[in-house]
């Protein structure tokens, strides 16, 4: 039995037609929605085009035959009163009104205009926005980002900021996150963040919720309905503009208000959201949420084979909150026997170069280390790491692509093993630099990467991301209690 | 007048005459050394072997005709008492014993085998190790990194640990640092991180020196190194192991003892060293010493075209310990003559992606805005971002390419003026995603970086990179006093 709001938003995110009023060559909607499956119920308006991307250009959007549910308003924002009561006159169920250029100015005159939009709409017609990027739905195909998936997935945003919004798509994309629905909500005149949080807590499409907000005005409803959404899947949230200034910065950007940092610490507190800092934390904790299992403790092993690092992260472990304790006995008498001593270290952090050599001999492989490692009782959760491709390359030689690909295979070996027979997560790190224009290896690194994610282990591109992630889902488990 | 040091390590540093003793096809060393100019004054040594890589190779060193000031031993830890009582037979004045196996394996047998090697030198021959990489130094072409930079840089390096001391000259090449010299000192049963330092302190080729360490000897001595290398020129520390798991891995790791995150926190700051969290940080920070001048104070202003992330990134300057002040009036009132109200924000951070696509008219540019804003007294540095190409792109069309040049241009005119003329810091961010595929992308985010490395502005992938880089310089600042 779907909840209220399912049916209510079934127009918002599964339109069955979609006006862009404003359509340009370049705008966002008309560029994203011509390749997804959206494409033959598109229909474009702007009254000086005759046509556009092949399409036929409606003059206005009561010339459109075709019944329209959902019209995306992307016009000056002093046109957006009339055009939204002809949205209305039209029968459209929903609109989204890109337009900036409201209350977020800080203007006064801005602000009128603003509430003039929601006289307009109120009662006649939903609205997302305006100032915001709406809505990115795979399974409709309704959307905002040209370069998102077009598979779905079971990832549900909810984001204040178009910017943002559009990036963690996108960006999402190259870390292997998909989305069941993306929401950019904007100054939210009338839909806002509760609302979406309503939503996607009852939508089986959603698993994992993400949320980028800078303000609210009803903190109370927000509170209630983040921590209806919280008892049902993980809600990860990143606040922006907790500091003084960022608060400065976050009231002329959406023109929202802003509590203190410590109300919004203990509000998400209370509601069992794992609050994140940052952009690239709140990405890699929606992936590990996405897809893995829950550590039922603080004990982490890493097992690597580039030792220099393993004393740093470790120290990033234990700084992140969790523990890199000591094997017990058994496990280390068991690795002793699998890895050779000189210049390795048997013991946690596992420093165990020579066994990512060792793809060919039936024991003492990457694979039966994994899973020793993970035996132990005082470890909960596992970072392996592939890194090190030169030195690889170099004892490989002419065999490496081979070669690896068997490393891969007896890595994912190890790795599915402790996730789906022990049940303890398994982050992957595919160290890969920003700026490295080494092509082989990018190319080599990418497909270890993908190796990993076809498993749908979650993979990150540093270590100190994966101890972040494996620590939001800490975090999350400890919420749950 | 050089230092004592200096002239004593002479002969570490710009030997003559190079011996790898143990040399194979795949060694780290031969592979280096057989690109740069240390070439020619190349030997090899192993009695398994004729020739190796096209060079005669020799039985035993005392077998080689010519003088050798140097030799790297690359054999089996039993092995190193002889081999380096022959390099002592031969003349060497240092040797760097890689190696490992010895008290870093925490093996009672292993530790008595580091004695023996310490009594065999002692007086003898000078050591660097063992467990390490030795030395990098582009001047002479002594190298243990193939990938590294053969031009020469003002970086110093001193690295307890090998694949660190590696992974920074590497890394570090992709990011535009360039290096005098990095030592790899491992289990420094004679030469050791105070010895270095004082080095580099005195070297006329080193103006920053990036450090890392997991333990010391000498606590005292260290210090007072630390001291006064830190009021000749900026030193950057990381510190491993300063948890107490991180500080039993590293005391598996190279054998090292270590002090609690207090004493070492403390120690550092008393000496006037920046401290830094991790790998990431040690080398952005490195870079943001070497080549910028330092900010007067905690004023930041962040220039963007994506404003979505201005709100989180204002938080991140202020949880970092910076400030985002606002503009003085006289700022605003000239920035709102250039920047057009809709979707932008007329404040600090400067969202305003208008100007970015205005490369073409006399006035309102990215450069006049950049100018404007660090003429501002509450503004003591700047952060430029790159970012949201797609769009770019779609505006720029089949132009992009050329538009994008100018606008670097324009951006570039900016920034040398706030540097050059008025003095003040400019952090570059080109965000790009390590694991992005879209080559054009990349193609086009690499262009920009290296057209700002070439001017020698810190360019980094991150807002967060580039945040914590100027603090970084700030807090070098504030020690100075």
């Amino acid at each position: 039995m779907k909840s209220e709001k399912l049916k209510e938003f079934e127009y918002i995110f599964n339109p069955k037609a979609v006006a862009v009023i404003g359509a340009s060559q370049t705008d966002d909607f008309t560029q994203a929605m011509m390749s997804t499956k959206m494409k033959d119920n598109l229909f474009l308006v702007n009254p000086n085009r005759k046509d556009l991307v092949g399409k036929k250009c409606y003059a206005s959007i009561l010339d459109i035959e075709d019944e329209i549910d959902y019209a995306v308003v992307a016009v000056p924002a002093s046109l957006v009163p009339k055009l939204l009561s002809e949205c209305i006159e039209k029968g459209v169920k929903a609109a989204h009104v890109f337009s900036a250029g409201f209350s977020e100015t800080g203007l006064e005159e801005r602000k009128r205009l603003e509430n003039e939009v929601k006289e307009v709409a109120k009662g006649r017609i939903r609205l997302i926005g305006p100032n915001c990027m709406g809505i990115y739905c795979p399974k409709s195909g309704l959307s905002f980002v040209p370069d998102a998936p077009t598979e779905e997935g079971s990832v549900g945003v909810i984001s204040q900021s178009g910017t943002f919004a559009e990036q963690f798509s996108t960006i999402g994309k190259m870390r292997n996150i998909r989305f069941s629905k993306t929401i950019s909500y904007g100054n939210a005149i009338d839909l806002d963040c509760p609302d979406f949080l309503e939503y996607l807590a009852d939508d089986p499409e959603t698993k994992v919720i993400a949320l980028y907000m800078e303000g609210a005005r009803d903190g109370k409803r927000l509170k209630s309905e983040l921590g209806k959404a919280a008892r049902k899947k993980p809600v990860v949230a990143l606040k922006g503009g907790v500091t003084k200034h960022g608060s400065r910065a976050a009231s002329s950007h959406t023109g929202a208000l802003a509590g203190s940092p410590e109300t919004w610490r203990s509000l998400f507190k209370q509601a069992g959201v794992v609050q994140v800092d940052n952009f690239d934390e709140l990405l890699d904790a929606t992936l590990a949420l996405s897809c893995s299992p829950l550590p039922s403790g603080k004990g982490v092993s890493i097992i690597t084979n580039s030792g220099g690092f393993s004393v740093i992260e470790t120290d990033s472990c234990v700084k992140a909150g969790l523990e890199v304790p000591e094997f017990g006995e058994g496990t280390m008498r068991e690795l002793r026997k699998i890895v050779p001593t000189a210049g390795t270290s048997i013991g946690n952090p596992l420093d165990a170069w020579p066994i990512y050599y060792n793809t060919r001999s039936v024991s003492g492989t990457i694979s039966d280390a994994t899973k020793l490692v993970a035996l132990d009782k005082n470890i909960h959760s596992l970072v392996v790491h592939f890194d090190e491709l030169r030195y690889l390359s170099r004892v490989f030689g002419e065999t490496l692509e081979g070669r690896l690909k068997e490393l891969v295979d007896l890595m994912l070996n190890g790795c599915e093993y402790v996730r789906d027979e022990i049940g303890k997560p398994v982050m992957i790190c595919v160290s890969l630099e920003a700026y490295s224009e080494d092509e082989e290896d990018r190319r080599y690194h990418l497909m270890v990467k993908k190796a990993f994610e076809s498993k749908r282990f979650p993979v990150y591109s540093s270590l100190n991301a994966s101890i972040k992630a494996l620590f939001s889902l800490y975090r999350y488990r400890t919420r749950l209690r």
